[in-house]
């Protein structure tokens, strides 16, 4: 299994620019790439796609995608796919679409299989892990389910930091994901920040960025520089 | 149908303090109240009992908790309140709670024959709302579901303020905001502001509180100050 899961796709150096270097190293050659753009909501699927092709070409990657077609023809997209890539938007609003679609098993089958490998940023980052319920994102839509592909076996919090706003009283990231250790207590969690990735190849996983990240499991924090990487211990198998 | 729609419990003041005054008006002298303490997650029922039972005694409510009897007896718990009260937490376990034990049903008749009068704030404002999918909170469990009371024929957004922060790459608040109105573009969602109250009295509505709201309704904004509070035309009939 070939994962790279991005936080995000912006910088200040322009739309996934950050993360070329990363992105050409995963595809090692490969170019048929099938975008997925189904987390777009306020950004109109065909555009989506203009700005993912453009982006990727650069990384030697041709992306597109098959919103167009019948949900079969969008099944022989993906598997005919040599790398799945799904971009960020709404969590809830592309978890519907893939389920909706019958996407989801032939996703998760398609890498296992390492026919194809996965790219995924912020919401498709979120999709990646056991269920999105780690994700930031309003609940739009309703995605019939929180079970997503676990291609991963822990959470990931994208766009990570915990910000105290003065005067907001509402809660702040690291409370939100202590409500989540607390009900789920075995499953780990990566607060992933901006501009940081985890690379998945078999059974080594990698952090790559210039920031450090942040595991929670039940009750216990750590701090994680990047480089190698690995799941707490305590952590649930699953 | 009357209703007390708080956006959040807390100010420098302490718990609650804030709200005395339309508490008690709400109230209008019934004492008797059903306080659910399910959006609790890192903070535990009991220990939440006691803070709302004393937070309210000042404005002359005695509320007691159903948590820790049957399911059966809880719903009778519902049916014998003047007053029933949700506190905040998270919405989407707050949701899965009332939706396991049956109470949605109970909740909805009893406020809308007037047998009962409604206090909610943060995720019990959601759930007073068609759908919690205007809520901020972090989806650590699974309601089973995003539709909830429907007391109101309009989404309301808690802790409503649109912060940009610098670096951080995710939505602001009117961005995720613009995602379910262009889903549910006929459906009005109110940003209601720290210290801001909705206050519901069969036809009619009143914002209380210091500061201005927004109305967002398909692509329209539009501020409102605190004082009558009227749907915004063009909103569907529920």
């Amino acid at each position: 299994m070939e994962l790279l899961l991005l936080s995000n796709s912006t910088s200040d150096a322009g739309y996934l620019v950050h993360a070329h270097d990363a992105l050409r190293e995963l595809a090692a050659g490969r170019t048929r790439a099938c975008f997925l753009p189904f987390a777009g909501v306020t950004r109109d699927w065909d555009t989506y796609e203009a700005l993912v092709r453009d982006a990727l070409a650069p990384a030697g990657i041709e992306a597109h995608s098959p919103h167009r077609l019948s949900d079969a023809d969008c099944v022989r997209a993906v598997e005919a796919a040599e790398l799945i890539v799904i971009g960020g938007g709404n969590t809830f609003r592309l978890l519907q679409c893939l389920r909706e679609r019958g996407l989801l098993p032939v996703i998760a089958r398609q890498v296992a299989a390492d026919a194809a490998r996965y790219i995924g940023w912020s919401a498709g980052t979120n999709v990646a892990c056991p269920t999105i319920r780690t994700t930031n994102d309003m609940p739009v839509a309703d995605p019939g389910g929180l079970d997503a592909l676990a291609l991963v076996p822990f959470q990931i919090n994208p766009h990570y930091f915990n910000l105290v706003v003065p005067g907001f009283r509402g809660e702040t990231r690291d409370q939100r994901l202590a409500e989540f250790t607390v009900l789920q207590p075995r499953m780990p969690v990566l607060g992933l920040p901006e501009g940081n990735w985890v690379r998945v190849s078999g059974d080594r996983m990698e952090m790559g960025g210039a920031h450090g990240a942040r595991w929670f499991l039940g009750q216990k924090i750590a701090d994680v520089a990047p480089g190698a990487l690995s799941v707490p211990a305590g952590a649930a198998a699953i």
